[in-house]
């Protein structure tokens, strides 16, 4: 019993942590359930048509199945259920009455071989990388109608009767989802990938302001111990996120795509920008992941008296670069254009970098006698290395931002 | 009419090429005709019950629907669809008989008030991460089938009668689907996995087998130059595709989830172990991300002595590895346990580490004076460090191998 007490008190804890990291999913969840009450109602008390079994029923089955957590998915799945619908009856209309044509005895064959023909080329259609972006839903409901339109046994005056009602209740269930999409807490995919990229920037920044610090400042061994610096070690994993945002990115950028423009998004362009923004965050995420990995390789390592003479520099090509990319994130985040402080921090970036050649150059000749040995330094010298890349791929994502 | 000829000819090309990249494709699109054509038939000729409209319809839609591409996509499908069918109907006949009891007026306040509560809590849980893994399409049909039972207007007796109906015919479609994708060309989803998990790790490999020779051979300039050597920059390029492999292994790793044992896939623990070699496969693609990033970025260098001193070395460190990880994906792909030639492997790594540490050693002290500047050796030095890190994230590929 205890157990299930525990259990219970671990959902619990779950749903509440899920319901506060956003919680437009309670609203959606709500929404769905007032659509769906919405529809059904309106049939249960307009039994139109014949009875409320069919024609209802697609209705209900349209709002279950077409709604989706962003507007933009939500009539990415509208239009095309609606126009696959469409198609796809008309289709069958033409193919059931070729099928009529040929008499009682061809009459199956025909429409067994319309079917296969129908749903073998159709199923291979959506391998097709653009139509399974755009349209995998609506080739679904195409397969899907012509096959019941063809194979429902009727003749072609009755399905027309039954298309018209179909294709009512179908738009009925449409419609209700799309008002309440659309007018109730609208969740747009444009903004959210907007805040997606925003944010990605945002954690390889603070992974960038922090690195300085964690790399030369923490006492050894206080590393693998997690407990004593959680706070500090949570921004520097919040990046490892990063790195996997690419399917995420893309899945709203398709969504966004359905969206019509709303407030400050008027045109579809700044999608594929953030596309590309977005792209070039994940590859600074890459090379912090090296950074880590070889600096986590490296840590057995005493403090060495080069780490000083490298520390200015390298504190400041990282800071720089984490506060100009939360100034660029910034930027976005408020759809303003980067504001002439991302001038000073590339400057401050590049003259950072040049300390560290300088730095390196009087190491290189006062030091030649005591200076340790090559192979030590190695690990820092590709932190610096790395650190420069990082720069580059910065600078990169400034120019994209600035277009 | 030449632009539209040009569309047609790139379309078939495409459908090719299509085609060509995995033929079961080809199958698979056959595969669904055959069941529809099978499930419509059967129906067009057996008009069970009140006509063919609502029973076979049933069928139908269960086929389009649950098809997928995988095995274990069909059954996980099949599964979800029965039981939250079985499930829902039970629940939704209790609520019309609890909303029967109120009366004339009370009754579709009740219904609305079951709809709303179990679309808005079934809405919700479907963003659990766990739930969404495995059951998300089962929780769409739940909340589907409840409404469609509640709000169906019919006396719990006809529900009973129809949900024995629609039952049937979900599971003559159901069986259907899992016959053909089970006996006709099965495509498991595990053993997807296996070659993608084991294609991932060629595909590192060859980049690191040919980066000694391209970093070291290539006249300057020739880099950019996609012409002269293409085929030599597609293999380099393979990688990239590693990167970005995370959510479709995860997807095959679902998928596999629901399948049967079957060959020599008697286990499901295996797929665990396919995630974690990929997880690490995919880091060490994202040190090659940086390598050749910091590689273009210091292209520009003429190749120095020191280019020579460590030639060696860094080649033999990138070839062993490379060798090593593709004994490790062959031992993969054939199920064997990884040959003794890994160990061979493991050591020549090791001991270039080895040989590179005394390279620079000795280098350090014999060519103080007319040794190059720090500063132009640092992205040489960077190539080596994170060499040394590729290599010991390959050691733990190795290891988890091995297991």
């Amino acid at each position: 019993l205890g157990k299930f007490k525990d259990e219970v008190v671990n959902i619990a804890k779950e749903t509440k942590k899920i319901g506060k990291d956003d919680p437009r999913r309670i609203i959606h969840a709500a929404k769905v359930g007032l659509a769906l009450t919405l529809v059904s109602l309106f049939y249960y008390f307009k039994p139109l048509y014949d009875g409320f079994g069919q024609a209802g029923m697609w209705a209900v089955l349209t709002v279950v199945v077409v709604f989706e957590f962003s507007v933009g998915g939500t009539l990415c799945k509208c239009i095309n259920r609606g126009c696959a619908t469409l198609l796809a009856g008309a289709l069958g209309i033409g193919a059931e009455y070729l099928a009529e044509l040929t008499g009682k005895t061809g009459e199956p064959i025909m429409l067994g071989f319309f079917v296969f023909i129908l749903a073998t080329g159709s199923t291979f259609a959506r391998f097709f990388p653009y139509l399974k972006r755009r349209y995998d839903y609506g080739i679904l409901i195409f397969i899907l109608t012509f096959s019941l339109v063809t194979v429902s046994g009727y003749r072609v005056e009755e399905i027309i009767e039954l298309a018209h009602q179909r294709l009512s209740t179908i738009i009925i269930g449409a419609a209700t989802c799309m008002i309440v999409s659309l007018f109730i807490c609208p969740v747009w995919a444009g903004q959210d990938l907007h805040i997606l990229v925003a944010s990605n920037m945002e954690k390889v920044a603070s992974f960038l302001e922090g690195f300085g610090d964690e790399y030369f400042h923490l006492p050894q061994g206080e590393v693998d111990d997690a407990n004593t610096s959680k706070e500090g070690k949570l921004f520097l994993q919040a990046y490892k996120s990063v790195l996997g945002s690419k399917a995420s990115e893309e899945t709203l950028a398709n969504a966004a795509w359905w969206e019509p423009g709303h407030g400050s998004f008027r045109f579809r362009d700044p999608c594929n920008q953030y596309l590309k923004v977005g792209a070039l965050t994940r590859q600074c995420a890459y090379h912090i992941e090296t950074l880590v990995s070889g600096y986590t390789n490296s840590n057995k390592q005493a403090q060495t008296e080069f780490h000083k003479i490298i520390q200015e520099p390298y504190s400041k090509m990282s800071s720089e670069a984490g506060k100009l990319l939360l100034e660029l994130s910034s930027a976005i985040k408020n759809m303003t254009h980067p504001s002439s402080i991302v001038e000073n921090h590339l400057h401050n970036m590049k003259s950072a970098i040049d300390d560290l050649k300088s730095v390196l150059q009087t190491s290189n000749h006062s030091n030649n006698n005591n200076k340790s040995n090559l192979l030590d330094i190695i690990p820092i010298l590709a932190v610096g290395s790395i650190l420069i890349d990082i720069i580059h791929s910065v600078e990169k994502v400034s120019e994209a931002v600035h277009e």
